[in-house]
């Protein structure tokens, strides 16, 4: 299927982080595997992440490392992290303290788009 | 919870773009909702998608409109696309024809991190 130890697929991991010196974070639900967040994670925030457990991001807005839950206290507790095939995005396998978009809903993903509109999920 | 038509929850698309013209775009299996992929779409991307059903994307590393198994076959239709609060990232729901990784794996994420290595998943 795949070989490790040619190019992108060495057994080593070796981020390939982007122009702005990020990957792709997608946190999912370590209890039903739903897709809660995406986040973008710099070199910083990846140690922070193994250091504490704790998901925690770079973020774009502020320019500089987030914990996710540090003021809310809906944290992300980190369970296992997925590298894809050319590392340069990885998953979240989290447990969440509580919801996790900061309008309160359980997902950020919680509209459909329809047309040009964005319908609320049900549930 | 939340509340719609005030500043990012309008109930209007309104992509909010990165610097590079792009959202980030998970795209999950629509039978177990599993991460299949993390790609990029730009307007471009977002306009190929909703005329063919299929997913497309701007491929970052050749600068160019990409229909997902334009070559392979292993296509990517599209049966839903979830938006999240701030409008940078949409998750697709799909139905898969093959693996969707260019290595030949049903996911890109087949790797998981322990310490500094990448191991294959079971299965």
């Amino acid at each position: 299927m795949y070989s490790f130890g040619e190019d992108s697929l060495t057994d080593k991991f070796e981020p390939k982080f982007d122009a702005a010196g990020l990957l792709t974070a997608v946190v999912i639900d370590a209890l039903d595997g739903s897709v809660r967040m995406v986040g973008h994670m710099d070199r910083e925030a990846l140690d922070a992440t193994h250091r504490t457990g704790l998901a925690h991001f770079h973020s774009r807005s502020r320019g500089k490392l987030w914990c996710k839950g540090e003021t809310s206290g809906n944290t992300l507790t980190v369970e296992e992290i997925l590298v894809d095939c050319d590392q340069d995005a990885v998953v979240l396998r989290c447990r969440a303290a509580g919801p996790t978009c900061h309008t309160g809903a359980r997902s950020c993903f919680f509209r459909r788009l329809e047309g040009d509109d964005l319908v609320a999920l049900e549930g």
